[in-house]
């Protein structure tokens, strides 16, 4: 019997590679403004710093595999016990986590259309199938319709909240629907890797919600948003049970968070002061470009994140490639239609108008050629 | 239909947590003797640790996803090109990459045993099943008897060496035969987490061997022993040819790699001189514990990486246990016998002498109750 390398499930997947910003000496290059990734435009707090070069004297240490100490910190936070919380190197690992843990061969998993594209790709290497269901207007996900779609076969149902890469945030009342309504056998999932900036914004609290459901849930989070921790990598999943917990757990590879990333959420936690400005400062970036951009003609989706979301009059992607041209960084959706839409970070005050004014200097040109 | 979670598959699945080493404040616990995970006992090159503290700056900012510039100094060194070099968050996400990428269901994949256990955890993941096969007296892998045990279902063939947890290198000529014989329906997976160290001892070129092969093949290395970077995270893949490469980079999750890893990683790469000064260090220590625990009545075997497993004549788990009660940690086995035996890493001077200390005061105090 011929074998065939890669194995088929794997071969068929794709290729998931971010876009790339190879860095030939490990330094961000210093002329890119990069507002393609939703990473902060501030460095973490001093304290998380402060901590991260304390923890490289142990580097020769493997990790506190239970990342005990901020386990506790959000047990703290959150009232969940401790032995609910699953740590990923990244949240991405608790993605593939999740559909691992939910999935068996032929389920069907609801998705919103747009969304986080790797939760799609985990699916797929489960063995399941997905029902996307387009996003509202708005950008948030469409809560009835996913309901709407749920069969016998489904499994798992994904929400995200705000929504990348739209950024549309769900109310209480969506959420409750989703909770009480979303049949037992189904893993209900919550992304909220931009849940700060969800709560800044005044969205619901998502976990005292999912504590009323009957069946199982995971809430996912991240630390390398608000937090401003992407380059060291940690996130974390909040289970509604122990045992979805250990599923999670079995997922895991051995020491798989980094005891830098463990030293450095733990302070940026203890710091909400900081916390507090990086949300301040970053919502009040997001919505200037978006009443600049809504100026230039775009039709900017609201958003409850660190990002903006535009449908443009021209095609995106020769924007995007434009911009590129001038070292400025963003991402050009496919979707909603033939033009696409471009997906823009909320940077620094200086990054956000250097944006804009290639941005409308690129409008006024396509509008006189 | 019901749905059970976690997904029957999972749920069957060890739970592989590392023996834990909780840290409430993110510290390792400073009264405690660490021989139990063979870590370094010496931290990184100092240039290592310069470099990341530096890239602690840019924690704010995804790494390079494509890790080019260690890519590029791999790729020198070993003449491979860096399109075949893959990159995990510890070694172990590319034990669990190899596993999917050669695995289908009711595959079967041919161990050493023992050996190192996530390899096993992996392969069941992937729906394959385990032919585990004895090692050699001396602790290597048997490959005379694991090619004997390859059937038409076998579709990867794991060797380690030098072995975890028995310390046992494979020589040229076992290389060569399992490159030219283990078909080229199987991937060939060579563990060499120890590399350095086996390679310190006069081991064969693994890689070199390898070139030779027609069939697919993956070596497998890590930064975190003899470059003494666990606590940050770092392996890798060489796999050979691209297309294989492409399956592995399919089963990473986006920025899998953080920046202080790349960062230390380069240093301790171009540090030639500190490594020695490790390698050098480690191996007189581990040379002294097998020759004192030699002389104290235990049957060690001979190892070529930084640690030592003795065969002890009374149990090993409450040996173990007596030395923990002292603070000191090491691992007891059930193998291979009812007996057990000890996995004992090469810890400082200091630390050893310790370890032998309580080790020499049990044995006579069993030797005369």
């Amino acid at each position: 019997m011929q074998h065939k390398f890669p194995a088929p499930r794997i071969d068929a997947l794709p290729l998931m590679a971010p876009q790339i910003l190879a860095e030939p000496d490990n330094v961000p290059s210093p002329g890119v403004i990069r507002l393609n990734l939703n990473e902060s435009p501030l460095p973490p707090s001093p304290r998380a710093i402060a901590a991260m070069r304390e923890a490289i004297q142990y580097s020769h240490r493997y990790p506190d595999h239970s990342c005990s100490a901020l386990a506790k910190i959000i047990s703290h936070r959150t009232g969940i016990a401790a032995d609910q919380i699953v740590f990923g190197n990244g949240s991405g690992e608790m993605l593939v986590a999740a559909a691992a843990v939910a999935i068996q061969p032929s389920d069907l998993a609801v998705l919103p259309q747009p969304t986080f594209p790797p939760v799609g790709k985990n699916i797929l290497l489960a063995g399941g199938e997905i029902v996307p269901v387009p996003v509202l207007g708005n950008g948030a996900n469409d809560v009835s319709a996913m309901i709407d779609a749920i069969s016998d076969r489904t499994s798992l149902v994904y929400l995200c909240t705000p929504n990348s890469p739209t950024g549309g945030l769900l109310d209480r009342k969506d959420l409750s629907r989703a909770a009480d309504t979303v049949p037992e056998r189904c893993l209900l999932m919550v992304d909220e890797a931009y849940h700060e900036f969800g709560t800044w914004e005044g969205g619901p609290d998502v976990l005292s919600i999912l504590a009323g459901r009957k069946g199982p849930w995971v809430v996912i989070r991240t630390f390398s948003k608000a937090y401003g921790l992407s380059g060291v990598r940690l996130g974390y999943a909040i289970l509604s049970d122990t045992d979805l917990a250990t599923g999670f757990s079995k997922m895991r590879s051995g020491f798989n968070v980094n005891r830098i990333a463990l030293a450095g959420a733990c302070a940026a936690m203890q710091d909400q002061e900081y916390l507090d400005h990086v949300l301040e400062q970053v919502s009040t970036e997001r919505d200037r470009l978006a009443i600049r951009m809504t100026a230039l003609g775009l039709s900017v989706f609201p958003s409850a994140a660190n990002f903006v979301l535009a449908r443009t009059k021209t095609p995106a992607r020769p924007l995007a490639d434009h911009l590129a041209t001038h070292n400025i960084l963003i991402q050009a959706l496919a979707w909603p239609d033939e033009l696409g839409s471009i997906r823009v970070t909320a940077g620094t005050r200086e990054h956000n108008d250097a944006f804009l004014a290639v941005l409308e200097d690129f409008l006024h040109r396509e509008a006189i050629s």
